[in-house]
């Protein structure tokens, strides 16, 4: 189950307890994109699993306990970050990553089920906020490096730079508004290079 | 059943079948913002409404159908754009009613719960994307204007940069990623006009 990438039919190392978790995970994430998440049954996915019923229940217990180790699962296996050698390249690095995620169907499924979850769901809600969490922690030192080089002023948020430019494609995935194609990516990279250049993004605006 | 602004509670003129369609909405809203979509129930609304079940059922048929005229009255109702003879205050204003609305209780658990629908029911995402496209039509003209004084380039995208407003406040919405503060909605207005300026949101980009 990853985040823009590896092989979902991926097997990590680790013996029968990793390939447990991930035949269950993986049958998780494909009843979520196929059905949504007010369909999801922890029975019919040890099905699909190939599992014991009592391995599933005794493990995560819950559909919601299940869903939140699925967005672990996710970010662990999120794309480490590119280095391109200038903020633009970065961000569109990262841009596209998101941007073909959301576009592919099984895995856009994926994330508007769970966006959907987490609106009703408080354990689902913090497992997709965490998930966001460990992804900008993951690119926000490309915007640091920025800073270093001096192509945006110091005191940038770089978090709040990263979280920029996913907010365009994720705006698009859930409110139907354009396209999310390439062309969509590379926008939403450079809006939020020439709005961190501009100064959009300082942490205490008030100083400035 | 207000975007943004109007009294909730106010009744339009129109008769009793106006009355009854206010009625009918405001239960609705009140439904989707306390329960979500997947407890909403025609029955239960016409109860809420005082209004008779078999009027429900003939006027609007199905839940979606009913959240689809909600999400109608709401983009008929939405606040006219404000002018302030720039566009990062016409953006600003623009900014803060929506930030307005996505943080208020019973507004934002309406939008979420709508947003969470349309991930599942073609329907309502069709009377979603309805709904912003109408609130789009409604501000683009600001961005026109602030061509024509030249703030913005030729040929920029004046949809695109109203949904630019837009996209970091419903980011934060759903992945719960910061405040939906007045700091959040000028943060976005800003980086929306910097970025138009900068040519990010120019229509075909291949030409500059």
């Amino acid at each position: 189950m990853a985040f823009e990438g590896a092989d979902p039919g991926t097997v990590r190392p680790g013996g029968r307890t990793a390939r447990v978790r991930a035949s269950v995970l993986r049958a998780a994430g494909d009843a979520l994109a196929e059905h949504g998440f007010a369909h999801l049954d922890l029975a019919d996915i040890a099905r699909r699993a190939e599992v014991g019923k009592t391995t599933v229940y005794r493990r995560w217990g819950t559909v919601t306990g299940l869903v939140a180790d699925l967005l672990l699962d996710m970010a662990e296996q999120s794309l480490p970050r590119t280095e391109t050698g200038s903020l633009l390249g970065d961000l569109k690095a990262n841009a596209r990553l998101v941007q073909r995620t959301l576009a592919d169907p099984r895995q856009g499924a994926l994330f508007k089920a769970v966006i959907a979850a987490a609106t009703c769901e408080a354990k689902t809600a913090q497992a997709l906020h965490r998930f966001y969490d460990i992804r900008v922690e993951e690119w926000a030192p490309c915007v640091q490096q920025a800073i270093d080089r001096g192509e945006v002023p110091e005191g940038t948020d770089a978090h709040e730079v990263i979280r920029a430019v996913s907010a365009p494609l994720y705006y698009r995935l859930l409110t139907g508004s354009g396209h999310l194609d390439e062309a969509a990516a590379d926008q939403a990279a450079e809006a939020a290079v020439a709005a961190a250049r501009a100064g959009a993004y300082l942490i205490d605006r008030s100083e400035c």
